[in-house]
């Protein structure tokens, strides 16, 4: 087995901390879906992705997917793992069940989503990024485009892709070129070149549901000129059969330091005539429509640095228990023993188990925040639990994905000279993890979208009602006398307070001195990541010192308040710096000349 | 040109921090190495590497040296450069003019170091070891060693290598089991298997010289019973030429995940009747004589970690000028412009910066300190020099490759989706660099080292006297009115506090509880790291005022003070919370239980 779920602490976090049973209780959709569902769920999940996709990891490193006259072949297995993927109903876990999926939250989802993702982020791409063609159909598609399109996304018999970035439109989407024009029968033609495209092309499915970014012919400069096209790799018959070969070819696949067997393609629409698109929504809305997929998606991705961040740490944690080197310390062994009793070995695996829990945590409460708002019943509910969700978005992604490359060394550094060997594959989770900070909008991406939109944008106000919630969270660790709860109390305090000094300094600055504010934009993401990810694992604490004192599981309530406290000690005490730097230091970061670079 | 040199900066190190002036005029040997000798030197220096050996770094990585049948063939184009390298005299460049070297400083010869290193890690690596090999036999070898094999050595004719890794033996050299049996003719046969030998094999050279740890039959357990030998991979005749092939043969080689092009060896000894080797030194003193290999190349592994954080440095600062995405926050450009106008490209690139300069500031005070310790006629100052080169030795190597894996990560990220591609060059330098917090010691390794022998024996004396040396400095800096100095000064005050809470709590509890000092050791290595890099950093800043006031070179000396700042205010402000972790989360690292992992 190289891979476990880690059931035990999802459902843990769904139950505790993020109110699955409020969930089901208060919104009738999700009644069905109690801790029990979650678990019957959790666990086949995971023994499909131990068992079936886990074991193609390493393969797909050694074996990329691969080009070859304009088609992808993926890595030997991946067909037969998609199709029983397909056939076990997975990817339509929480979308509607009018089109065919099961319609479960998605603080049940993201378990699941993590899973597959540990056990193979390259193989795991496929569905994340269909999850958010689906996503972006069902809000902004016409009926007959949700009808055409969604039931065979989720059954699998299609797949979907993401298509915005161009070689001079990265991060700057405004700079997209790529052209529509308007055949006078509903459709369009449409013409460009897009780069980094996800399972562009592939033999796992019959059609590729392509989602592209183009500007209609005439339409405004910048990104109020671009519209969203469904452009299906098969053009698709009334009947929903397959029709011709459109017009959008895979010319060629990356060579990438890692994720090897996702093939990033390069396409090409419209070299041989035009490739045909149809219209999803209005013209000129297509970012705004993008942006739910790529919101899906960026929540996706965070949940990426969990999985590999898991992976890694299970990995690391199997060796330490099995390598034996030198005599501990301590002289609790006669000789030479496993690594594991090196104190420094410790620091690493606690280190990247706090991270891992931490972040995890994070996502479960952000999950249920995303459940709350689209489906309670309470307009109030679901504005403050979508205002909250969209604060977390950023965390998630940028937090999560900056932690798993953390993790990711640490899991290669507990390994020694073996972690370099890539045999080991340990050193694939850091390879792999590495482009979890870049796309979908790379950490500089979420933390202007943090700090402009999340934060400058209200004053401040919202991210301090988060204060203020930690600060709930510290009054309860107060009234405990442990000192593990004492000590959480202590750094949680102090980097609250942290955090809302930059809170302050950027709702200060944001008009004022936008360089100041943006050159602190990184560091204040990191730094609200840290305090929400320790908060969560602070209310973990409290949930597992009562349930310890009813005798309730001791091991793993005893593991969750070790881990809590480590995290507040060794992570949380990262914060007061980060403010420094931020709050004391901005008008370093641009101090240097630009011609002096 | 992928690749240039950063001579200005080299230069104002060695001549304003590290005091080579001082050097040539108290060293008789040095008198002729002063600092217009060393601009000759970096600049003959820069221009092979930057013209012969840089281009090759690209080439090593596509097209890795292989193995065939028992022998390895390197990198095409590395054969000739090697003999470049030797025609050109660098290996002797540190080496005693008796064996055909040119005795330049370290301080000079560091930064000769950096600059191949920079071009190529896997080339450098050849040289690095060979380096090694000469400062062990001049150290322990016989008369009859040292005329046999350095001055071969040190012409290229042939190359070395350290051999002390074994399956079973990595961090914990005690378990070394390869054998030794003596043949009553001053020989002794080798009987083993030693893996990670680096270009244990390969086809630059006429012959290897290996350098062996082994087990004498009948030698105590343990480090006390390992003495060490040289086994060249031809046996050498009387006369100096040539003889039989010896029974050493490389078996394999790794796949790695970086420095492909270095080939990593399986040796084997002994297989067909025993490879013949002579006794360095004394029986069962091999461990002695290994760790003066091992300090010179933990040293030439930190210089590395200065190398590849520079070229990933150059590279992103490149991107950074040239791509073109997006209006800057401030709206200094009408429209889009170039990334490194955005502050967080500003923030990236800074980081990198003052990282990379920070450490090869200390590299280069080492370095001086180094060759006080080994040629000053003053006993008194030789002593102070060589703890001071000492205390510093785990710092040069700990701080500097941990460093490196921050920058060339953040390499990677500059260059965004681009960043991800391999034919772009950034994701090189992220695999490449992660070997070196590894090999030679991993960081906790060299954690142990200062923790042990540098801080606890002698009380934290020694630190203490460092942080006086800090102290100083400070005192200095209060003497200036500019706000940078100012800046830099708080920041080095609070590092340099952290740093003697953790040096008391260290000789505190290194007796009574090692568990919690050694929980702490490569947090305590990071910030004491920090701490000396930002001290020479600080030093720069004082010097560069003083340059800048009387006119000398403006663009240069106010990039000097940018950096400095930017250094205190977003690394040196780590050190707080490296501090609180280290004293106040001792019991949090090893509370977990064994069996939760």
């Amino acid at each position: 087995m190289t891979y476990r779920a880690p059931v035990k602490d999802m459902l843990f976090n769904m139950q505790e901390l993020a109110g699955l049973q409020a969930l089901t209780e208060q919104i009738p959709a999700f009644a069905d879906f109690g801790i029990d569902t979650a678990q019957a769920v959790l666990e086949e999940c995971a023994k499909f992705n131990e068992d079936v996709v886990a074991p193609l990891n390493w393969e797909g490193d050694k074996a990329p997917s691969y080009w070859k006259d304009g088609e992808v072949f993926t890595t030997t297995g991946f067909k037969q793992a998609f199709k029983q993927f397909a056939e076990g109903g997975w990817q339509g876990l929480q979308h509607p069940a009018d089109f065919g999926g099961q319609g479960l939250p998605k603080t049940i989802g993201a378990a699941c989503g993590e899973m597959i993702n540990s056990a193979n982020l390259s193989f795991a791409l496929c569905p994340l990024l269909t999850d958010g063609a689906i996503e972006a159909l069902l809000t902004a598609g016409s009926d007959a485009q949700k009808n055409t399109f969604i039931p065979k996304l989720i059954d699998g018999s299609w797949t979907g892709t993401m298509n915005l970035t161009e070689p001079q439109a990265g991060s700057d989407l405004a700079q997209v070129r790529t052209r529509a024009e308007p055949q006078g029968d509903g459709t369009y033609k449409i013409f460009g070149t897009k780069i980094f495209i996800t399972y562009g092309e592939h033999d796992m499915a019959e059609n590729i549901v392509h989602l592209v970014l183009a500007r209609v012919v005439g339409a405004p400069e910048g990104v109020k000129g671009i519209s969203l096209f469904i452009v299906p790799k098969f053009l698709v018959n009334a009947d929903g059969s397959l029709g011709a070969r459109n017009d959008a070819h895979c010319v060629s696949i990356e060579h990438k330091m890692g994720i090897k067997a996702s093939p990033t393609c390069v396409l090409q629409f419209g070299d041989h005539g035009g490739a045909i698109g149809t219209l999803v929504g209005e013209e000129n809305r297509g970012l705004e429509y993008m942006f739910i997929m790529m919101n899906a998606a960026r929540f996706g991705v965070g949940v990426q640095g969990i999985a590999v961040a898991e992976r890694a740490y299970q990995k690391a944690a199997s060796f330490a228990r099995e390598r034996i080197q030198s005599r501990p310390v301590d002289g609790s062994l006669p000789s030479a023993g496993p690594i594991l009793h090196h104190p420094d070995v410790r620091r690493m695996l606690m280190t990247m188990r706090a991270l891992t829990e931490g972040c995890r945590a994070m996502s479960s409460v952000a999950a249920a925040a995303y459940d709350a708002a689209h489906h309670h019943a309470d307009a109030e509910i679901c504005k403050q639990s979508q205002a909250f969700y969209e604060f977390l978005v950023p965390l998630v992604k940028g937090y999560s994905t900056e932690m798993s490359l953390e993790v990711t060394d640490l899991g290669v550094q507990v390994h020694g000279g073996m972690g370099f060997i890539e045999e080991t594959g340990a050193a694939q989770h850091y390879r792999d993890a590495k482009i979890l900070t870049i796309y979908e909008g790379t950490t500089a991406i979420q933390a202007n979208d943090l700090v402009g939109r999340k934060t400058a944008r209200d004053g401040g106000a919202f991210a301090r009602s988060i204060a203020a919630m930690v600060e709930a969270t510290e009054a309860q660790l107060l009234t405990r006398d442990s000192a593990a709860a004492r000590a959480v109390q202590k750094r949680l305090t102090a980097a609250r307070l942290a955090f809302v000094d930059v809170v302050n300094f950027i709702a200060a600055n944001a008009r004022s001195n936008p360089n100041a504010t943006y050159a602190g934009s990184v560091p204040y993401l990191m730094l609200a990541g840290n305090l929400v990810a320790g908060w969560q694992l602070a209310r973990s604490l409290l949930v597992a010192e009562d349930k310890l004192a009813a005798g309730e599981d001791a091991a793993f309530m005893s593991a969750k308040i070790a881990t809590a406290r480590f995290y507040a000690e060794h992570i949380l005490s990262r914060a007061g710096g980060t403010r420094d730097a931020i709050v004391e230091g901005a008008d370093s970061v641009t101090a240097l000349a630009l011609d002096a670079f």
